[in-house]
């Protein structure tokens, strides 16, 4: 089946130029581009009239499951913005389900429209102070990479392992790079002799970059740097210098993470280039980094471009500047209309895997005595402070009075925080305080806790923590907002505690019903406290973190006690 | 073992820029680039004193054989120059002794300093007109592409197969795309729809091109050019647009066929970037060409530049717009120093394999007879044309007058070809009539003749010829200039009848003198005989061409008989 598209202006990354040419599609691929081409070329004409032909959008690193959807919603979502490619880590559910977790990812994104790129989650658990639903072994990744869509490892994020040349990290890094494969980095700040140590180990890229000082000494040092525009992490505004030479071909887009509201308000990558054109910047240089730039990343010989023998994924955009996607193609085939999604069915994922991403709750009943913390009198104690829109934490020292609602004052926002574990029902858990997050009553609990995803739960009471850990447990995971022991708001994450079984919409009204919610308790509106929570466990983010093993000084590597 | 390079200036060929930087070596791998390194960090220090630290240069594509050196004494000759890696293609070996010539270049190249990739052969033989010693198949190559040093496929010169869609051709393609490795084109003036179906169907660069419109029409359909500056095909003027951006970092450097005198007294890689900048462009674009933009073409993910985790492969130059390389280092390890070659012994390659590639020539003795065309009369004939400097050829249409000389008139430089079956002693020849040698006596033979080696000779009678090639024959390989039945220079190739044994500085001078010698003979100062009579039987060259098949007419791709 030959398809041709007529009178496009064809935008060429290879050279930057945009080029008025037809494009020959023959299956899955490009076969042709040059003006020769005429309708007895073709089976199938399409006149685009002087619209835009551009290579399909690559997201270079993605953790899916941090949209809430499945593999095949998250498509639903984003092929509409001109997504073709995701490079997506599976490192949440990873975290929960093991090996179980990267094949269930892979059977789910088997033909849905656009190519899920899978990099094996390298840091499952991602630390010591981690207690999670698995440990993946140098040796457990190894039947993954024979995988066609599977590229390399993901984000290498024990930094400080690969910095002091720990063997376990070491080796499953030695692993992708004798395969000639990728390994994705996370090294936010890392610098100096460290960074060389870092990169030196074989990792080629980085998205944690939060300064153009940062990118500029990686790119230096030969790493790409993704930049990332996530729904929490958001670095696109301070590296805009990079949208120009000798920067800007070593660098690729990435979204990180992103909510299934804002995917669907604002879009996914497309979303970035139209905030970099706002911003003065070339549109052509931003969709070369969304294009091109990413697939070299990766060594994607074949992806990319609108060129002879390259992947026939490509979009029909009425606008450049705007990225007003008409038309999308995957492998030649259409998917996107008009800017309507074309119907086709989403994978069905054998019988046996379904079940165990669907029962990875392993939790008894919780009751307020297991929130009760055995102090008292007034004791100075380390609390955990967020900061607005960030997931770098505080630590604040305050004194605690354990004999007045066992330490929690809504007068000084002091709330207590717990994290239970919850995989394999060890009874397992830490107690702590939190400021910052702002609630007034009720309590708040969630199993998405990056990266273990235990149960984590902020609280004004023992009741209303017990009452929302109960919840989230009963719906086998998912968000919920109690008040007075009731539901204000749930979202059921059936799927490993992290995904909704619902479409794109409905998940993301449930989401935003939630974290309006959250403000009839008291939080502010400028906190996203389900964000903002989801990242208090992850001891691998400066500074003060609780896991189930209890509070982490991060910058210290190491456990520290509640009191001082 | 650590070596720091301190106060050296570091050229950065991810950002093209110029850096004040000390560089830490450990053992093969460089592992950090910073001013924050010292003394202490090192076992060893050697002080640059703002000297020019570069990337060892990488030759995209050679023929080592052309430079009728063995591999480790092409690497004597060219280390001095810099190079610290090529890409060679071992096509002609490979068309004499099949699979024991990959074989032997990739043992005689295993520790000789610099890093000899192995592209593997894809025509052998190069077309259906020719009788190599050898055959192989794509089942032939699989073997191969386990080897660490094998990077893909060579130069696919079956042009006309890949757009005809022949199986043979594509499943040696598709071998290679299979596992991700790149595939080398020759497609020179190939165009429009015929290219693209070259393009799509994975091949990856191309090195003939001889126009900057033929490289630009490749660089927008994905392709990267090779810039090619050989000793007989000299590219670099004519394509010195492309180093300006948006077609640089498309490109790349390579010699292809170089002959040793020329290596010695003008260089290698470095030569091209001296023609460069001479010509006004900058010399950090052509480094970065001859490094990283090289390694990025072959998916090389730690060449090609000075960064952590990056092979130690690096230059001190003195200068940078003369590239005057004081010290070489190869896999950290110091090969020159001050321009002078540190000694190291050449590889021994197993005696059966030596002995393989030392026993190529299997043909009887010849006699005048075999030289003589059994027509009378005056016969309107096809006549080969040799061009200065070129390997196109023409063709001429002669009145030949049988009964004077056999048809020799050396008035008009009408000359006698013989083109001699020389591998499995078939008895297979052909023989016609060539001009533009210029030779008024003697006779000139050679088995070096692209791309089956078989034997070749011009002559202006019979008894010449047979001496000739007789002595060739004698040899077991190699060049050879006649006067009178004596011969008045000689080059022996016995390796494959294609390398000499000896030296650099000795295989030059004998290489000179025979080029010299034919000026005796006759022969214009401006023609290159030995160098032109090489391409005469390669039917993948326009326009008329002799095999041991016969005249081939290499657009029409046919036999064509000698008399019209």
């Amino acid at each position: 089946m030959r398809i041709l598209l007529k009178n496009g202006r064809v935008i060429n990354v290879f050279t930057g130029e945009v080029e008025d040419q037809h494009v020959l599609i023959e299956d899955e691929k490009i076969i042709g581009v040059g003006d020769y081409y005429t309708e007895e070329d073709a089976d199938s004409v399409q006149d685009m009239a002087g619209s835009y032909i551009c290579p399909g959008l690559i997201d270079g690193h993605i953790h899916i499951e941090s949209t809430m959807l499945t593999p095949a919603e998250f498509a639903r979502a984003v092929l509409p913005c001109g997504t073709t490619s995701v490079v997506a880590d599976p490192h949440e559910i990873a975290n929960v389900c093991g090996a179980d977790g990267i094949r269930y990812m892979l059977e789910a994104s088997e033909g849905i429209g656009l190519t899920a790129y899978i990099m094996l989650p390298s840091c499952v658990p991602a630390t010591g102070f981690d207690e999670a639903g698995a440990r993946l072994t140098a040796a457990d990744l190894e039947p993954f990479y024979d995988h066609p869509r599977v590229l390399g490892l993901a984000e290498v994020m024990d930094y400080p392992g690969v910095v002091a040349g720990e063997a376990d990290v070491l080796e499953k890094i030695q692993a992708a790079r004798r395969r000639g494969r990728t390994v994705d980095g996370h090294a936010p700040l890392l610098t100096g002799k460290d960074l060389d140590r870092y990169i030196a180990a074989g990792i080629g890229d980085d998205h944690e970059c939060s300064s153009v000082k940062e990118a500029k000494e990686r790119i230096r040092k030969g790493q790409r740097v993704m930049i990332r525009q996530g729904t929490a992490a958001q670095n696109l505004k301070d590296l805009l210098p990079l949208f120009e030479e000798p920067w800007a071909h070593r660098c690729l887009l990435a979204s990180d993470d992103k909510h299934p509201a804002d995917l669907l308000e604002k879009g996914h990558v497309d979303d970035m280039i139209r905030q970099v054109v706002r911003a003065g910047k070339d549109p052509i240089t931003a969709i070369r980094m969304a294009t091109l730039w990413a697939a070299e990343c990766f060594g994607l010989r074949d992806a990319g471009a609108v060129a002879p023998g390259y992947t026939a994924d490509l979009l029909v955009l009425d606008d450049l500047s705007g990225i007003r996607v008409r038309d999308v193609y995957c492998k030649g085939k259409r998917t996107v209309e008009n800017g309507r999604l074309l119907p086709w069915e989403a994978p069905v994922v054998g019988a046996e895997l379904a079940r165990a991403v669907r029962s990875s709750f392993n939790l008894g009943p919780l009751s307020e005595k297991d929130f009760h913390l055995e102090h008292s009198g007034i004791r100075k104690c380390r609390v955990i402070r967020l900061h607005e829109r960030q997931l770098i934490t505080g630590e604040w020292t305050a004194d605690i009075d354990f004999d007045r609602e066992n330490g929690v004052d809504i007068a000084r926002d002091i709330l207590k925080l717990a994290v239970v574990e919850r995989h394999h029902d060890t009874g397992h858990k830490s107690l702590g305080f939190i400021t910052g997050a702002g609630l007034k009553k009720g309590a708040v609990a969630s199993s998405v806790s990056h990266d273990s995803h235990n149960l984590i739960i902020i609280g004004t009471d023992e009741k209303e923590m017990a009452a929302a850990g109960n919840r989230v447990r009963e719906m086998g995971g998912g968000c919920v907002a109690v008040d007075g022991g009731k539901v204000i708001a749930e979202m059921p994450l059936s799927i490993s505690g992290l995904m909704s079984e619902k479409g794109a919409a409905e998940a993301a009204r449930e989401n935003e019903e939630l974290r309006h919610s959250v403000h009839l308790l008291g939080v502010p509106q400028d906190v996203e406290i389900f964000m903002a929570m989801a990242f208090v466990s992850l001891p691998v983010i400066p500074h003060l973190k609780m896991t189930t093993k209890g509070l982490v000084d991060v910058d210290r590597q190491q456990i520290v006690p509640l009191i001082l």
